[in-house]
């Protein structure tokens, strides 16, 4: 028999983790919170299957080349070739694929565990929860609007301050293709463009340099950066000069601007011309939603954007599907919120702790009428002593105690006892005898 | 490219299920039923990864050897043999081991996805969700009268008439003894007597000679079942003669069977002296929960026991860990309650369609309000005639349609229209131009 400490070690998974129920707690609340904004904005909700294709998740419209390789694959014992899905939304674009009569527009939520077996950061697992809603069926700015805008909702229910960084990637690379950037470096100069805000724009710029843009792209690029408010749209469609996907880029983030400034919440949007957000999928607005707290994470805890080339692709069509996505990455906004756990903790307790003193069957009735009125109600197994039982009522912020023995069963009366102020109240109750 | 009917075929995996908005409705509102009778009885939210070691599941204080067949097995880049959890029963046992100054009692649900890769049936996937309460550290039967209190409880709020079947491993172990079952035939004699009920005493005693029962045994056991109830614990218990274990068997059913009636709860309670339910966990009271409505399944939809070995065995101590539990089968409830979809439907549908009729941000701004109020909006953005959405929003049963167009925002009132009764009601509202 190996020792427990082999043991123990040996029962975890790396990248995996067991929430405990303090911290599952909140984990409920977050969930419950996100399900019941996402109800109200009229998403409908579905689940698909972890289990997927593992063809179905290679496909080129799916996550891209660097989630493929981080993609947990099995085989059943009907020999198929499978994958964990990574993500939400190529399952979600599979359903749409298969339900060719689906109602559009088709606006869903899923809260599900995806996996990816990669490097393991902070905040980051390799098995989590994403919360998503997408939209197939729209193609105006409308549809980008109202996600961000529930996004906002959602976190101002559950007591984040946070900011969207938003933009569009016709915008992009529109505006890289203008600064003179050869279309095969687009994608790798995004990457760098990306830590604008994080290294600063020297160190971006020698990025730049190594990655082989030229020194007159460079400097085009410093020059533009300096020589004004690099996040204003209209600067850049006019610099754009007539750039059909700056052009096409504008529109659509002015239209969205409008939508965020007429319902008061351009305050919390902030344009960032850089702003990147993956590669593979995204082809127009792209958003990201970083939390305001102090001493915050770097990394986002919401993101998504338009995607309207994956399910047609995936279909097979040529059809239009117009889509927008959002995930909420529950893990993060977790890890964001831990520090209010305490809080929570006790307000999500037991209402009452009853205590059966050699009466078992009694005590059991009262909880019985006590949860038909609602009230959360423990009832004490542990057949210990009532003080050790009562010490841990005290240390767990039990609201109520209450004692069933011999003598609560005869007389018909029990005391409640309100454990913060040590005040009693008498009840009577008929335990059936 | 493939054709799209092939393609669509390729989409789905064997044994899995998607569920589409209209079921998963349902599903929704038995999963927060649950939650919330679960809190209700003082249970603690724990969640568990699905990827576990595969060492961990193969563990012989596991699901036995006919549930690790149908263990979906993988490797992860470290080379790790890992496993998908076939139940949340092991995983849970984990948690205790790993933290043995957990305090106890423990009683914690979880609700999660589970994988067997077995054979398919009606209501049987490859990819299910179980609900599952637990109990660690009580040796009462107080713990067992809890958690079939408490899934009646359940039941009754999901509106659905169930009956609980219970008996005690023990016991039926006990007696198979007393009959002259030979040790090393009772596991196979059980599975067996387990079909009296379906297969009648006749067919059930042909099966037992099959198995190797002497005619002897088997006479004794057609005598047992003809000369009284069968169902009569203190019948059996004198029966028994003396036995250890139908004595400890009987007084358990006995003090259980005290508990019930105690509650009133007797009445949906059937002992059933020959339910087995599975073999290598439970060492006690063992339970199952079937749909008393016409013409409802016959295999479970709730179930579990006592298995006070598992965790300890699992510690590789000697020190007890008495644990009892309960497993709610998401799926098989929702096929139950499938016929009453379309009444779950109306009821979960948005409350108000906004139709904006060229003023989006408007429509926009509504929404917004509306929600803050806790009312659930759609807003139409089909981009189609408002005659289009209006016809939608009758045939799905939406509450109220506002239409907002430029009369709207000019004059700062729209009309509320309740679909139900053709009713109209004007209010003012400032549209913020």
């Amino acid at each position: 028999m190996m020792s427990m400490k082999k043991k123990q070690e040996d029962l975890n998974v790396k990248g995996t983790v067991t929430y405990m129920p303090e911290k599952e707690r909140v984990r409920r609340r977050i969930r419950r919170t996100l399900e019941d904004v996402f109800i109200r904005y009229g998403c409908e909700p579905l689940e698909t299957p972890i289990l997927n294709q593992a063809s179905l998740m290679t496909d080129k419209y799916g996550g891209g080349a660097e989630i493929v390789k981080e993609m947990y694959r099995l085989t059943d014992q009907g020999e198929r070739d499978l994958a964990l899905r990574y993500d939400l939304t190529m399952p979600f674009a599979r359903v749409c694929v298969m339900n060719p009569t689906l109602r559009k527009p088709f606006k869903r939520y899923e809260i599900g565990k995806v996996f990816r077996d990669g490097p393991i950061k902070a905040g980051r697992y390799r098995e989590f929860t994403q919360c998503d809603v997408d939209v197939l069926g729209v193609s105006s700015q409308l549809a980008e609007a109202e996600l961000m805008i529930m996004a906002l909702d959602a976190f101002e229910r559950l007591g984040m301050a946070v900011t969207i960084q938003y933009n569009n990637r016709k915008f992009l690379t529109g505006l890289l293709d203008v600064f003179g950037v050869p279309e095969s470096l687009i994608p790798s100069a995004v990457l760098t463009l990306d830590k604008l805000e994080k290294k600063g724009a020297a160190a971006v710029l020698d990025e730049l340099l190594v990655k082989g843009v030229t020194e007159d792209v460079t400097e085009r690029i410093g020059a533009f950066l300096t020589a004004g408010d690099a996040a204003d749209i209209e600067r850049i469609r006019v610099y754009g000069n007539g750039s059909q996907q700056v052009e096409e880029g504008a529109a659509e983030l002015q239209e969205l601007t409008s939508f965020l400034g007429a319902t008061g919440t351009l305050d919390q949007c902030v344009f960032n011309p850089f702003l990147a957000r993956g590669l593979e999928i995204y082809t127009g607005t792209v958003y990201e939603v970083f939390s305001a707290e102090p001493g915050a994470l770097s990394s986002s805890i919401a993101s998504g954007g338009r995607y309207d080339q994956a399910v047609g692709g995936l279909s097979g069509s040529d059809e239009g599907y117009p889509s927008v996505g959002i995930s909420f990455g529950l893990d993060v906004i977790t890890t964001v919120l831990e520090s209010r756990i305490d809080e929570e903790i006790q307000e999500e307790k037991v209402d009452c702790l009853i205590i059966p003193v050699g009466e078992p069957q009694a005590a059991l009735v009262l909880a019985q009428a006590l949860r038909a009125q609602g009230t959360s109600v423990e009832l004490d197994m542990s057949g210990k002593k009532p003080g050790k039982a009562l010490e841990r009522a005290n240390r767990e912020g039990v609201r109520d105690v209450i004692l069933i023995g011999s003598d609560e069963v005869e007389t018909g009366i029990y005391t409640v006892k309100r454990m913060k102020t040590g005040e009693e109240e008498a009840v009577s109750f008929s335990f059936g005898r």
